[in-house]
């Protein structure tokens, strides 16, 4: 299986406003894509990077006690690095791929925060990190 | 402070070779510098990338128990993600920088595994992340 380049890590924080102000001062870190909810995973997400083209920062917090950045927070107060996304072009091919492997994948095959289908691989087949996998966007 | 493009993440890895052999089978990724020991770290060190330009996997394997890598992994058998590294163009600008922002600076500056200078600042100032700033390489 041949990944695509880093597309994000995504970080979990306990607040977002004060994490993009964080980014914006430490990091001097522009805000790509303000933030907006995504009810079906759970989370208030927003893109920001320090370098145009390079990998970027996907800050997530939790929109209710169920969302998984809330148990992530239980553990990790402060935040932290929660995962790895990588680009491929073509999402089922991937997904195909992995299963072959026998890794196990979290739930289906879904539309994540670029617009663009995206699964997640368990962290206990991935070294420890949960790893998501994102088609490409296309005509960018 | 306006950091450059993100370098790398670094990961932490129980077993070298195991690692590098995931890497390669699960995300096709490339061995771009070879494990090499960083004594006065306390790490086995390597770099993979996925995609020529991309940000880098940096895996890290302790050399002895004294290792800041082995109370990681202590914490996380199955190793995961330990740090995120950051490009500026002048390291000693960037240090002065954070000391002024008020944040824990660990240790002095020192050569990284890329040849170049490197401080890290403490996780507890950085939204639970470990914070590698390295200056970027000449030449490249």
């Amino acid at each position: 299986m041949k990944l695509g380049r880093l597309n994000h890590v995504g970080i979990a924080v306990p607040d977002m406003d004060a994490a993009i102000a964080h980014w914006r001062e430490s990091a001097g870190a522009t805000l790509t894509t303000p933030p907006f909810e995504m009810p079906e995973q759970g989370v208030l997400v927003c893109f920001m990077d320090t370098a145009e083209g390079a990998a970027q920062m996907e800050l997530l917090s939790p929109l209710d006690k169920t969302s998984p950045i809330t148990s992530f927070l239980a553990r990790n107060p402060l935040g932290g690095q929660h995962h790895m996304c990588f680009e491929v072009p073509d999402i089922e091919a991937a997904r195909t791929n992995f299963e072959a492997q026998g890794k196990r994948i979290l739930g289906p095959t879904r539309i994540g925060a670029h617009g663009t289908p995206i699964f997640f691989v368990h962290p206990k087949d991935m070294g420890g990190i949960l790893t998501e996998i994102m088609e490409t966007p296309g005509d960018v």
